[in-house]
């Protein structure tokens, strides 16, 4: 029975891939055509269309503070269900198959529910099964603590399971979803944006960072870790797609690489603060136990013994965050804290920024002719990153993949 | 935090208990109810309403006949779904709760997808919650077998969850559904039907068996093997319902403890088929081995070396065994072989007949008092099976109930 698995091959399809039973059958063609072109195929499966949105809203009518381990064991049902129905599909094809859920598959977490980190992978299984000739359909998403309770690997987990899987099996992953993969800047924003044919592990996770869906950032990284090479690529099409690994610096031909429009982002203003040693500590430290993770921060010179501090966060984090902010400002002493949600990051990514000056300024001149306020500015040696007004954010991303040539290759 | 257990309960809830939000909250402020009380409380729970159906629906869409192992993984989540439910919504009215699949309370079964039989429990994990002040809330209908796979228990498993859990704490079971107990006859088809105090193990078997929907056949066989008391209830009021458990002889006053109608068959007619050794044994056999149960058989006598034979069998086998039969036949030589689900079993249920003879006669002479004719007959020690057209089962279901008294106490 058993023969040789050659390099084994994750492929990832996420919930929009699998919506409909039309999608999972047409998924299901696509993996029995590598199975028999000889592959040792991995699926990694996400739960269907809206089913995890579906599921949160009726648990949030039960309790609306649910404890996240409950949370956890309610959202991994959807996954395994999509690896159940792919298997059957798959087994209906003449593809023998098999389903397992995070903890069949040997996938070991922390106990942090809703976020888990996976600590290790115990690969017998899929082995076995795929030396007797089976493809394994893995539920994304999820996996087991040592204590035996389901977790979850948070917003994205399932790319997360795939490079796992990839990595552990010393294999390759292949992302698959609606878009054929990276691209300059989002298509719908800009009309000739161009898809990348590689990029570097670096770049895609300030990319992922900054609001592109195409990949999670969290699987980037774990790739980088392990030296997964993954190739994004569309559920619909057959195009080549976007490969991210290692960039060798000749293979960096432009200083930017794309660029990223991230309209989920809030601004919180302590307006008047009191500048005295531990001030900002106070405030960053109590977000960060909250653990909200704060972005551009903002100080601006101190007068007459107070200063204002300005922050960004996700939306999602702007109601906790104001709060928070409060909180910390009548223990400092006094001052004002608002919410400003009008606003928006464009940000322009590149390593190989790191070697050609004069980026940043480049990117300033492009959003000032277009006569655009940059409200706050936050760099890395790979990224610029403007915050400026809502309304004027898809006009900048125009101007910066115009400034920086992007749509020729 | 450990303290004394004392007597543990297990409370099972079917799915229609559970069906919508509303349900779920008063079910969680029973449990929560019992649990301040200061009893040790494990709740099982059922898939919500129609999941199970809606399950099965999209997975025959894409796969028309799956594999066992596919649909097992794909029914437990309804129940998983249920549990963290109802875990999140005790935890809401402060109620310490965790939910379990069928595998972290291990429930460990055999290897038969769809039917399962349960091989043992280690309770360990579940004594441990309870021991901490927890309630325990378990998915039913499901375990997982030697192999790691998920396995389902078959039709009403949830029961024999229950079952099997309160035998392996040492503790009681009651089960909850939407009626208050055991009655003489379904309450819809024969009005004065009478709710039982009690009714002993055997008679229940016989009774689920013949069609009452109360408790599932296997768990109560399963109740009675480990001297588990079972108690059905009502979820939606305070009634006391019916205590299943073993009644001494002297409990038994009535030769009749009650009637059951079962529409759900059909019968199977092999006609003109020559009569010779071997014949029957070759039909039974082949319908033995596809996993059909035959319940009621006749041969008439041989004319001319050739007889006929007819069986009943579950409505949802019938075109199956048609089939099986029509091969048989065309083996054994000749014949003529056709299907009648124009039928319907009522039967008479009661230990006490054991040593009251003329029961029987009773029985067919209440039927032929309302004109009604006889198809077929089956007896055991407690109880006596007529077929009789469908249109009259209802007339003759209550002719039996009144023939022998049972709405008199």
């Amino acid at each position: 029975m058993a023969q040789d698995l050659g390099v084994p091959v994750v492929l990832k399809f996420g919930g929009s891939s699998l919506a409909t039973a039309e999608r999972i059958r047409l998924v299901a063609e696509r993996i029995a055509e590598r199975h028999r072109q000889g592959d040792a195929v991995v699926a990694v499966v996400s739960a269907q269309g809206d089913t995890t949105d579906d599921l949160l809203d009726r648990l949030h009518e039960l309790a609306p503070q649910p404890p996240a381990r409950e949370v956890d064991m309610l959202l991994a049902t959807g996954e395994q269900q999509s690896a159940a129905l792919m298997a059957a599909t798959l087994s209906t094809l003449g593809v023998p198959a098999v389903s397992l859920t995070g903890w069949q598959a040997g996938i070991a977490t922390d106990r942090s529910h809703r976020r888990a980190r996976i600590h290790g992978i115990a690969p017998q299984r899929i082995r076995r099964l795929l030396a007797s000739g089976r493809v394994v359909v893995v539920a994304g998403f999820q996996g087991v603590s040592e204590g035996g309770d389901v977790t979850t690997l948070g917003r994205g987990g399932s790319d997360l399971t795939a490079v796992a899987l990839a990595a552990s099996l010393g294999g390759t992953c292949e992302i698959y979803s609606d878009v054929d993969g990276v691209y300059t800047a989002d298509p719908r924003i800009v009309p000739d944006a161009r898809r990348l044919e590689a990029i570097g592990y670096d770049e895609m996770m300030e990319l992922a960072a900054l609001g592109a869906q195409v990949l999670q950032g969290r699987a980037v990284e774990s790739a980088w870790q392990h030296g997964v090479e993954v190739h994004a690529r569309s559920t619909f099409t057959d195009g080549p797609g976007t490969r991210v690994h290692a960039l060798a610096g000749t293979e960096r031909s432009q200083p930017v690489t794309g660029v990223a429009l991230d309209r989920k982002v809030a601004r919180v203003l302590c307006q008047q603060v009191p500048d005295q040693p531990g001030s900002a500590a106070r405030l960053f430290g109590a977000l960060a136990e909250a653990g909200i993770n704060v972005d551009i921060i903002v100080q601006s010179p101190s007068h007459e013994g107070r200063t204002d501090l300005a922050f960004t966060i996700a939306d999602d984090d702007a109601t906790q965050a104001e709060e928070i902010a409060r909180r910390a400002v009548v223990q400092i002493g006094a001052g004002h804290v608002s919410r400003d949600a009008d606003v928006a990051k464009v940000s322009v990514v590149g390593a190989g920024m790191l070697s050609r000056p004069g980026v940043a300024s480049q990117a300033f001149k492009a959003l000032a002719d277009e006569g655009i306020n940059i409200i706050a500015i936050a760099t890395s040696e790979i990224k610029i990153s403007c915050l400026v007004r809502r309304e004027e954010a898809d006009l900048g991303l125009r101007a910066l993949h115009r400034a920086f040539q992007l749509a020729d290759a």
